[in-house]
């Protein structure tokens, strides 16, 4: 058995190994994925992946490092805190592109929209960074953050009023801003409800202006999934809206809307609705050699092969115990013995691994025309 | 339209970009793919993948960092200045995984254990890293490495001469070295090459003992896959075995064989064949919508998708003449016109993109029983 890595993940090893013990510490939020847990993974990605074809999302691929100057240029110098920042031996400032995770649906332009509409000077930017802290800190942190940014004590407890804001009661926050800008935010953000309510999925939507994040990326609704019973806290997918980045970039003005999947979450929510594929490597069928019967048995190996299954077959000269043991290992279906007698009489046999039945069958009519031959076929 | 990257690399924009303009240069080794181009690239990362599947290779993901402590312990401090390697913030020794990537057939066993055989004291690490660098260095150097490692003058050339052997002169490398390392290593490196003749691929094989790799994983042979013409210098695949590696992480001992595709060589390769896939987006339906008729387009637009087809609809009220070009600019095969007018005759409009010809279908018989419906299937 062997494996492959992804294009961009190119350790490669032999055996399977549920855990791989370590000698050295793993970077924090890095992890091994071993064959058995793979396969269920790959499952899932490729699902979600294929749902998302459907919808016309198109697949890029993009560095893993950039430099950690224009996120800050984009998100201010404290984003550094917030990445996997780091200096290379060239002297070049490198991050770890983050993951562009957003929180819960609300219109962050109504947020900033609100804010301008406040008497006095108001650091929209610094009260915006508090309120995204609102859940981390105690309420009196909270309002001294607001209060830095220039807030009085009366518009502290207006905002926050504000932001409690649900979709029925846009209107008091159109009225009390009464300015353009709120009321066209207002205005895209029940544009999206109403597609929502059309497309069947607005019981599932609920509304927040509380919270914001760290990432300035983006420029209109952003949106996350969680799990409504609040077992797993991590969101299972979100993205938004950022008509900026790719200007920002260098590119022409773009309106753009990004979604990324949590792939930790979902698993943890299809394995509570018994939905999670079965952990365990699945082989459709281990051709077994006994003496010298390798060429009759690759030729089967790869007509198998050419039908679309996964095959294996002994590369090292393994005992029939052995190899019947390693083939039980793999979960293989069917196991095709080629033995050195058997082929003398012109006929191999087939096992079916489950039950333990077998037969023995003419060479010339193993796999036949059968697309997926199992012992049934034969009997 | 959207774009999704890989669970591990988040970023997703939403226009068709053949390239990203750049205000921040790009981390060298880095780049990006657009849909275009990735579609392709996907295509043919597929049929690796599914090839590999066929023959039992299974998936992992390992952490694309590490501690760079774990390659300097097994390859020497040397290692690190070949690596992707930094301090991280947190005072820890980084490294970004490299690629495991060796180069042609190769037996290390055997230039190791002929080293031994020499008289006096040789440095073996210090000679087979001399071999390493023989085809970037002058003859000279080369000779002034393996000397600096202890073998002398005679010894020099005695060496280089026996790393020119061939497949066929096998026995004078044993006849020479005299040992049992040597001896057992050339007939593992025999069965190897038996092997690839019993499999049909011996022609594609050649032997060379001449080439060794900074990363010291490799306990056996290795092998790399070239261009013949040497118009494509870097290789296609490469990998070997690797017996101590995973005991170095602190496991069993594991006899293990790894290999991984090189996309960007294999892409250049396919290029020059004519059979690399077209970079171009392609769609199977977009539904375009005129006047409120969202919930219909909405209907058969899934009901496309749940047919495993890429389906495309507006969700910005653009005009007719617009989706119209959007659905060209996207090479969308078939539009489905979902009219108010139509709509109130109970009617759907399919147009055939490439020929512009179209009809006006009942809207309870689109898509009907068709898995893949086009215009022919209602003509």
């Amino acid at each position: 058995m062997c494996w492959f890595g992804r294009p961009d993940r190119k350790t490669a090893f032999k055996r399977v190994l549920t855990e791989r013990p370590r000698m050295y510490d793993r970077i924090k939020g890095f992890r091994d994925f071993y064959p058995p847990e793979m396969a269920a993974r790959r499952e899932t990605i490729d699902t979600v992946e294929s749902v998302a074809r459907g919808y016309g999302f198109r697949e890029i691929e993009t560095p893993a490092l950039e430099s950690s100057r224009m996120y800050a240029d984009k998100s201010g110098e404290e984003i550094l805190e917030e990445l996997y920042a780091f200096e290379d031996r060239g002297g070049r400032d490198i991050a770890l592109t983050p993951e562009l995770t957003p929180t819960v649906a609300r219109h962050r332009d109504i947020l900033g929209g609100l804010l301008t509409t406040l008497d006095g000077e108001v650091d929209t930017r610094e009260a915006i960074r508090a309120v995204d802290k609102r859940e981390k800190i105690t309420p009196d942190e909270y309002a001294t953050l607001l209060t830095d940014a220039g807030l009085s004590p009366g518009q502290v407890e207006r905002v926050d009023d504000l932001l409690g804001t649900t979709a029925e009661d846009l209107d008091d926050l159109v009225a009390f801003a009464g300015t353009d800008r709120v009321e066209s935010a207002v205005e895209n953000l029940r544009a999206v409800l109403d597609a929502a309510a059309e497309l069947g999925v607005r019981e599932y939507c609920t509304l927040s202006l509380r919270t914001a994040r760290g990432l300035d990326y983006y420029t209109g609704v952003v949106f996350e999934c969680f799990d409504s019973t609040g077992e797993v806290s991590r969101s299972v997918f979100g993205g938004g809206r950022y008509d900026d980045l790719i200007e920002g970039f260098g590119g022409q003005p773009t309106p753009a809307v990004g979604v990324a999947p949590g792939y930790a979450p979902l698993s943890l929510l299809c394995q509570r609705a018994g939905v999670w594929p079965a952990e365990e490597l699945t082989t459709d069928y281990y051709v077994l050699q006994v003496g010298d019967t390798r060429e009759t048995a690759a030729r089967i190996a790869d007509d198998l092969r050419g039908r679309g299954h996964v095959v294996e077959s002994d590369v090292s000269g393994r005992s029939f115990g052995a190899q019947l043991d390693y083939a039980d290992s793999i979960n293989a279906e069917t196991v095709v013995i080629v033995g050195e007698r058997d082929l003398a009489d012109g006929e191999v046999t087939v096992k079916q691994m489950e039950t333990g039945d077998q037969l023995q069958v003419p060479v010339e009519s193993f796999p036949g025309e059968h697309r997926h031959p199992t012992l049934a076929d034969f009997a």
